[in-house]
């Protein structure tokens, strides 16, 4: 299985939202995030960068 | 490995740009993609949504 793990950048600290994603889908200014136990979490933020391979997911929060 | 197909959207067709993509890193106002082959692609794009089981990430151009 290739889900990875979302996490948020905050300045310089990574914090973990969600573990074992699948799917990732734009939703109202931000992402609907899904994973393998089809539990959901929005996030208010833009894909910042993927490490597919390392199985991460950096979201970065978008400005109030 | 957890690498997956790169695909941009442009109005109803998916066009593949990359294949056994690693990592996206932001880049000049799109991303760079790094497969696993060390193969580097710049693509003028937001990153629309991703579907990680099926190996599949999927791109959409900005208004220019």
């Amino acid at each position: 299985m290739c889900e990875a793990s979302a996490y948020i950048i905050d300045g310089d600290q990574q914090e973990l939202i969600m573990e074992a994603v699948d799917t990732v889908e734009p939703e109202d200014g931000g992402y609907k995030l899904i994973n393998i136990f089809g539990e959901q979490k929005f996030v208010k933020a833009v894909i910042h960068s993927l490490a597919l391979v390392d199985h991460k997911l950096f979201f970065k929060k978008t400005p109030q």
